[in-house]
């Protein structure tokens, strides 16, 4: 069930994306089970300009992204996302953010996926879980 | 507890955020428990160039923003957010979204609300809900 | 798609599970793209003998069950639940509870709807939504 | 913060619940940052009793009260939930759950935690987490 996918080639998949391009994505390590990830920060992210904070929006996508790609190696592909849950535990300020994603029950259905954003310093600033879709299309 | 708050006054303080200027957010509609905007498409968010759907992170970030900001007339501002669902309902395809928050629940320490995204004729694409932190900061 | 279904066969249909029994679950509506139930109150709800409150799983069961229901007339029975979230508004005090559910979107493969749940006053004391899993097993 | 309490002392506390009664649950390990049950099956939680399925709503109640008390070290008792995600993996038969709560972050205002519940062989059933209120209230 486990693809030959390099993380060159994981890179090549995640970078077709305009939105992926513009979260300035690297990925950083492909699992059999789970992705890692960093986003580049931009200025567009921020929502309090006072204090710097990146927008809830960004880490949710990051969440998202990170759940879906840590299927990888079994899908071959980014796949739907049915529905998404984000938790915030920490504002996110300026700099550069760590994606985690980890499977967490795959079927042939529809797969459970979570993960977890990091600043530099290794700070849980928001983490979450999704469901996505691993069924062909009907 | 209701604001005098006018749709200009809800605008620019959301024009404020340069991720909201990113999303290029027009407030339509502002209601005692609710609000309405439109974001205008750009190319950024897709994910799919072939099909050119766009990523269900923007959505994500509709939802969260729509839920917040319908609570503006008591808070008078946008607040933290707890945590977030979204619910992903037919793929978002090119062009502008229509974004409705609404208050659920408000209460002293923290308030329910929810939002839905549409397209421009009026299919809807992703709704969800989330919890918002209205207690003062301790 | 809508089926012939009364509430007499969903109240039938319902009252096979022992565990609705326990919950003493009578149907008091069927509508194309809802339901609307009643759950007896009874002692072991209670998770707080002082004040009398119901635990938050029973309300938790009920949304489930009245999201999951109030697609009943398309799937002529309840359905898989993928995942749930459940909001959180006031205390449950003893007495019986009223379960609205409503279909806020249904595909081939997945479903969702949400629910909400009323004391006998009316007051709104939970609501969620879930996800259904509406394609037949692979 | 963290509090003396013994399992001996978390096993009193659990069992004032009628609730916690009803699901016979028992306290196998308590941790400064999470808690282990043990639930004892009863008929009235069957949902289908072809299959023998237990519903999905003590499922829900399960993964609430583990992740909830698995705050217990800080809290020194069940705290409000705020709301709660829950997704299904696995068909629950007959026999008794373990259920284990985890802390994932914990604020002076609210407290984010997940939990797991395994069958007898240790199979994942379902997983989920949700949003305490650890504040003292208003």
């Amino acid at each position: 069930m486990s693809s030959d996918l390099t993380i060159d080639d994981v890179q090549a998949l995640v970078t077709r994306a305009p939105f992926h391009r513009w979260l300035g994505l690297t990925v950083t390590a492909v699992h059999d089970d789970g992705i890692e990830l960093t986003a580049k920060w931009r200025e567009d992210w921020v929502v309090n300009t006072e204090h710097g904070y990146t927008h809830g929006g960004v880490l949710a996508a990051l969440i998202d992204l990170a759940a879906d790609w840590a299927m990888v190696k079994q899908t071959g592909r980014g796949v739907p996302t049915v529905d998404l849950r984000v938790d915030y535990h920490r504002p996110a300020r300026r700099g550069d953010l760590n994606a985690r994603g980890k499977v967490i029950r795959s079927g042939r259905q529809f797969a459970t996926a979570e993960a977890q954003i990091f600043d530099a310093e290794g700070k849980l600033l928001a983490s979450g879980r999704g469901t996505y879709l691993t069924a062909p299309p009907l």
